[in-house]
């Protein structure tokens, strides 16, 4: 616990963002508490593969207070964050409990928006924590299983589409593992459907996969897909979706499209964790805080915003910084190094002058099936094999902690040798969960 | 699908016996099915590492239809059978589903008894499935969360109080490895709770843990136990368990004692999967089928019944075949053997001479914490380091699949060089849970 003179720095999110806040701020002579709901960090970007029974969760996740066990200077609460009071200056959590700060760093990210459809997240789950991914897991895995049981014709089609909304990096790389793993993963284990006929549909609402990559990505990812058999439907939007399927318009179909499909994975819109809304300065339309330059609260300076939450222009392209995983790293990085000079300069009594936040874009990667990737880097597009693996070596490289890294390794190598899939498992059935 | 001429084996239940039976057909001229209600196969000895965060459920478990894929003559029905009709010779399933058969194996199994105390369920799960155990995980590595976020000492020591109820080989394992747990991997993670003064009570109702086991071996585990701080009560049995703890009356205890506990685990009871009930024969008390030597069901020469629905007594030592993972292998290698044995003569139009089963029994073993281990074999018992490295190398031998016996291995050197616990995740927190 704090004595009183330490200055308290309190992260709301062990995500990306608030992780690399807490670990930059190891040799600072602060006291910092981390909230979260969840015991663990997530490795989001592979969250796709967890959904596609490729790896296990304990590949991609790690618990917070594991990786910051040794860091003595920050403890770590499991607990759900209600409201800021930035008056009073303290964090309200749903137990009651009552966590005042010194210095506040939000880094709650986003979670999925269905753009005023609500009752579709019954129907079109989205992918942002390993419950989530948990739960398309067996829904995608059920399907085959339905599939085989099937009395008729049309039912074992509509469980054998599988339709994913929105064509940004997680939805192409859902598709195309969805694609894959029914070609190939699964086409021996059953005895009655072909596997192999299994269709997958993605529908994007712009005229190209991975809109905000560069053109020549967009081109590729599309191709590549075509070649892993999904479907992408082009300038299309949901308007409908039910236990039965989607509706579909767009502006290359000429009425509306109706797809019957067990599944329905919903890949789409983005909205900022709600808890902004507690801190009483204006939002985007997307929920996100329009955080000054040195990604600060307006009006309050002892509060930052980093990572999804943050919404700031970069200032070398004037387009906003995107909401992706080493954007995040970045801004935690930023946030730690401003408040450890602040204790600095405290100490000595200095003047406060505080660095603007510049994005680096190390580049964009994006991977299709077993060996296709396209990997924006070094100023060129590429895509392949050499793509593949370049994308392979930086996820893993990225992944938090020793073990996870070796063991994501393995499982990814021995995928890749036998071409099945070892977490495929369906767990959590509904009439088995504690009520 | 099976032509009209084709023997039909039906198999209910994927675990040891019904698995080695189906693989025991592979070179006969029948056609199999075998239907389970989960999509895997699930290694019961290791539940207990899932259950206490060690492995990760696709480390012990694996898909059935993978296991048979190679196997062109079986097929496998993910669903729930619901009653077995023994004149019509059909299986009937909860979708309304009927598979006919000409040769029945029950290997459903067993599952727990709350001994007429239903409503302890909810307070006290058991550990029989995958879902099973990631519910103790949740409940186990939540239960050091709230002790560190409790407001009393009381709520601190009541969460991190874990009372196991049996001393059977789950039990001792269970208990063994949590108080293990709570005293070294845990141990860095927390600030404000000391978790090496968790307490694990083992209540046990006999005079001595692993009752079946040789007596040597119940001395040596229950120093093991001592010395990994677990507390075991012996001739002492729950008489009341609710949400806040477990009330114990027992021999050596004058008047009834409470512990209050967050966290009860029944390893007690077991009673036999209750399908065993639709064959309209006499069942014992705890509803398993008194089969005949060869393990057909009485008056029905065409069922068998194998693994722990199985009551046999071992012809060498007039004592029931326990109900262990060795013996439901023996007993569907044996049926296989039968099946088979019958296809041959029925080509040939010879006699049958069904040959009684008879239990090898090639020693018991059970693992208490990182190096204790207690083995039962090359008639003496055994213990410590040897003893538990003789019991790691058979249960990675025996794990079904080369990959999960890789990464099993793996996890396990892992853990024994860092002592930290890999699986530590929160998951299914019953607000996520689809409705």
């Amino acid at each position: 616990m704090a004595s009183p003179h330490t200055h308290r720095v309190v992260i709301l999110g062990g995500g990306f963002a608030g992780l690399h806040a807490a670990r930059g701020l190891a040799r600072s002579a602060v006291s910092i508490t981390l909230i979260d709901r969840q015991n663990h960090h997530t490795f989001q970007p592979l969250l796709y593969q967890v959904a596609t029974a490729m790896l296990s969760p304990a590949n991609i996740a790690a618990p917070i207070r594991h990786i910051l066990a040794s860091q003595r200077n920050a403890e770590v609460v499991m607990g759900d964050v209600t409201g800021i009071d930035a008056d009073s200056r303290t964090v309200h959590l749903a137990d009651g409990g009552a966590v005042p700060y010194d210095t506040l760093i939000v880094a709650t990210g986003a979670t999925h928006s269905y753009f005023g459809h609500e009752q579709w997240a019954a129907h079109a789950p989205g992918l942002k924590t390993i419950d989530d991914a948990l739960q398309i897991r067996r829904k995608f895995l059920l399907a085959f299983e339905s599939a085989e049981r099937a009395s008729d014709d049309a039912s074992r089609r509509a469980a054998l589409t599988f339709v994913v909304i929105g064509a940004g990096p997680t939805g192409v790389e859902l598709a195309g593992a969805m694609s894959e793993i029914s070609r190939s993963a699964l086409h021996h284990d059953f005895r009655r459907i072909d596997t192999t006929t299994a269709r997958v549909v993605l529908i994007e609402a712009q005229d190209r996969v991975l809109a905000t990559y560069p053109y020549a990505a967009s081109v590729r990812a599309l191709k590549d897909l075509g070649a892993l058999g999904v479907e992408v439907m082009l300038e299309s939007r949901a308007v409908e979706i039910d236990a039965r399927g989607v509706t579909v318009v767009g502006a290359r179909i000429p009425e509306p499209y109706r797809i019957d499909a067990g599944n329905v994975i919903w890949a789409a819109g983005v909205k900022a964790s709600p808890i902004a809304a507690s801190l009483g300065v204006p939002l985007d339309p997307a929920g996100r805080v329009a955080v000054e330059p040195d990604l600060s609260v307006p009006g309050h300076p002892d509060i930052f915003v980093a990572g999804d939450l943050a919404r700031i222009d970069d200032q070398r392209t004037g387009s906003p910084v995107p909401g992706v995983a080493p954007a995040a790293m970045q801004m935690g990085d930023h946030v730690a190094r401003l408040i450890a000079a602040r204790a600095r300069r405290s100490a000595s009594g200095a003047a406060r002058h505080p660095a603007p936040f510049r994005y680096k874009d190390k580049g964009t990667l994006a991977t299709i099936g077993r060996n296709r990737a396209v990997a924006c880097v070094f100023g060129g597009v590429h895509s392949g094999f050499i793509a593949w693996l370049f994308w392979a070596l930086l996820h893993v490289v990225y992944l938090i902690g020793f073990r996870n890294r070796m063991l994501t390794m393995l499982e990814w190598a021995w995928a890749y040798v036998t071409f099945s899939r070892g977490a495929r498992l369906i767990t959590g059935m509904p009439k088995d969960t504690p009520s």
